[in-house]
């Protein structure tokens, strides 16, 4: 490896001696897009032959790349068949606040398995950033989510008392809070502040998602607002990796370009 | 565990016997977030008796959850001083389209180590998505990205000719690509298309990121067009889950709530 430049100046890159490690890791970094886009509709990636006149590269190095993919579950080889495609992630889009099963109901049954729900004094950190006062409760539930038979994510959400309550006797275990909310106070939620890390999973939180310890999951915290900014419901939601993606269009505006 | 219910009918949820397991992992829920967003800007968490205090649980489970942040490598604990925060991630903004430097530049020094600049004939997938005719080049760029000196992401880049050529003599190790790009065009770039996944690494990305093998990453593809639509920089990005995350605001409009 070189080492790292110190741009200071602008300098005219060269070309390194590739490895063949580094063009395989390349070649599956395309395949797992395409793979993950649903580009390969008979569920299959094309023959080594097919594969090695796309990417110009040659065969050792085309098999290191299904190889990488291999290793991370993506696709396997079948004797006599070919290399097929074992799972890909269903997309949720970042461009508008939706409930699970709003943007995946059509691709599967969408069913929660109802952990925890009830009252909790929540820790400090939870009550503040739902403007709860000292001493106060707010409703706390914990959900395993499956899509088809299969977990998806464990949710864990605490709401305001007021907005939460309601919640408690509904159907918690076969539809989005989010829907049981707006149901509930008559009117659309309003926005979500949400950050998302990408995580080695605990075993635990692992082993609830049907999943080896240490596998990549989403972790994503979403404080959700009513229309007029009162915040109401926190989440912290472990989704794994293997099962949902995110899809996002962004601007180019405002600020300045370095 | 209880097996999943079946949400055909609203049902009234009940509170399971919760594991101490269970309860750590949701104290390591709450307190991830704190660490992440910087709450605790003495670099280190509170002792002991003040969580048990804040989450009203036992010591055992604060104990537990302790060990679940260790074990991600969140925190440290340190004979005589206590448990210390080992790091924690910069936030990227998904509000609109920006660079790493752009974003991440008060923080740091973001210098680029350039492992690949040249012109390539790309995978028929690539070429599809630049709108590149058959037989075609593009510019393809890797750069691993450093942030202080430590990896933050492996970048790989594909180019329409055009717009990449000129950039194959600029500072590729200094700046970042959309403001090279939008000097040399004398315009700002448009939009962008962008797919996260969370996935564990393979070994040679992680050899790469300095990390070990199957740690979480994020890869991203983002596909950024110009104002008038065309599309021209299609890049692949293995960014590393304990130095990054992301943020946005979402907005709940349209569409009907289930």
């Amino acid at each position: 490896m070189n080492p790292p430049s110190t741009g200071q100046a602008p300098q005219t890159p060269r070309n390194r001696q590739r490895t063949r490690a580094d063009r395989a890791r390349q070649v599956a970094e395309v395949l797992r897009r395409q793979i993950a886009s649903g580009s390969f509709t008979s569920g299959m990636l094309p023959d080594e032959r097919t594969l090695i006149a796309d990417f110009a590269v040659s065969r050792n190095t085309v098999r290191e790349a299904l190889g990488v993919l291999r290793g991370e579950g993506v696709v396997e080889r079948r004797q006599g068949v070919g290399t097929v495609i074992v799972r890909r992630p269903f997309e949720h889009t970042l461009e508008r606040l939706t409930g699970l099963a709003e943007t995946l109901g059509t691709h599967g049954e969408v069913v929660n398995q109802v952990r925890v729900a009830g009252l909790v004094r929540p820790p400090g950190d939870v009550a503040r950033k739902l403007d709860v006062p000292v001493g106060g409760r707010v409703v706390h539930i914990e959900r395993l989510r499956l899509l088809d038979g299969v977990p998806l994510s464990l949710d864990l959400t605490y709401l305001a008392a007021d907005i939460g309550e309601p919640l408690l006797t509904a159907d918690l275990a076969g539809r989005d809070l989010f829907g049981l909310i707006e149901q509930s106070i008559g009117a659309r939620l309003g926005s979500a502040s949400v950050t998302m890390h990408a995580v080695g999973g605990d075993p635990h939180t692992c082993a609830l998602l049907d999943i080896p310890a240490g596998s990549a999951l989403f972790t994503v915290e979403r404080l959700t607002r009513l229309p007029d900014g009162r915040p109401v419901d926190l989440e912290f939601l472990r989704i794994r990796g293997d099962r949902l993606a995110f899809r996002a269009e962004l601007v180019r505006a405002g600020g300045g370009a370095r």
